[in-house]
């Protein structure tokens, strides 16, 4: 139990770092986009109103990028961070699922650019394998997965399936090798430790919004 | 300047408390599910994995339902983390673009289903309007939104459009009166200050998923 909860506190921190890392490359790829050369963590801080202390303890590791009075270099940053998030190389990714959500998926903008790369969508309606998704990712056979993860080296899964398939199709991927899965039915999975899970929960999108919606009910918004 | 820093400050306290009154509502409802009549802050924190203390700042509010030694009425807590989200009364939402993507948030799990109505999809496309999702939510025109929002008494919007379409979605919905829009399109919008968006960015999970990869390959994870 000690050990589970320092794993979870782990995964915190480290899905807490990830999100500060993932957002502080969105601004720098804007200021690249306008040519800006440098910035400031003050700078960073104030334009995209982020926390400056936590910008430079964040990114104290990258301190000779950091000059002080002057800045980041915004291109050096901005590779070095791509790098700490390990998507300066292609990550391979197989969607369960060929509905909706799964062909949307296939199609979402950054699901399928750079760094990531859509190999498969995989289905076990033989209607829908054959078929491809607008972008023209292939759907194929849910039976094939374990090849397509060797041939194709697959390293990530994405569940885009029903609450009650998910658990088998998640079984499925940590039998191909998957080290990490996404998982978009909204069900409680039962996972395994050495596998990286991360859930999606999208209603909680529709529960802050509605919070605010109360809040200028009650006038305290 | 400094009043959209405020702005922006009171909207990420706001976020971050209520993702966790979310997570809270989630484990009280499972709970709930498997019978559990109380339930302490300790016991919520260690087979949840949060922070105890947290959870005793966060619901202090609602001390009359935690006794010491007793902890909090596992029903009651839930029922008053539903009334605080504001779901305890329903609110209908409306879904622009009814391809792939607004299909799959139209019969996901959690979108049409306790505190949420999806009322409606709005599509361009002569060729769509008319049909259903597949639980049955009517595609309709979007040149109707303004009437849909005041007839069915909408309060939230989705974007599920291209992203080049988004803006204009954003603008509509505006006009229409909706106060709270959730935007799906990978693009950055010119918002209005009185309107709550919130961003959905589907891509940061696929990132976390790469970093947690790259530890597994540095040895550091």
């Amino acid at each position: 139990m000690a050990q589970n909860r320092t794993q979870t506190d782990r995964d915190v921190v480290s899905e807490l770092t990830t999100g500060r890392l993932s957002v502080y490359l969105r601004c720098l790829s804007y200021l690249e986009s306008i040519h800006q050369e440098t910035v400031s963590s003050a700078e960073l801080a104030e334009r995209f109103h982020l926390n400056s202390a936590q910008i430079r303890k964040d990114l104290a590791c990258f301190g000779e990028f950091g000059t002080r009075g002057v800045g980041y270099n915004v291109s050096r940053l901005k590779e070095h961070l791509i790098r700490e998030l390990g998507i300066d190389r292609r990550r391979n990714v197989v969607i369960a699922g060929a509905g909706n959500l799964g062909m949307a998926l296939a199609d979402y903008g950054g699901f399928n650019d750079r760094g990531f790369r859509i190999a498969a969508l995989v289905d076990v309606d033989p209607a829908k394998v054959g078929r491809t998704s607008r972008a023209g990712i292939p759907v194929l056979s849910y039976s094939d997965i374990k090849r397509i993860v060797a041939e194709q080296n697959v390293e990530i899964g994405i569940i885009a399936v029903t609450p009650d398939a998910a658990q088998e199709v998640y079984e499925s991927f940590v039998a191909a090798g998957l080290n990490a899965i996404l998982n978009f039915a909204p069900v409680q999975l039962r996972a395994h430790g050495h596998v990286k899970l991360k859930n999606v929960d999208l209603r909680i999108n529709l529960e802050l919004l509605s919070f605010y919606l109360k809040g200028v009910e009650d006038g305290t918004a």
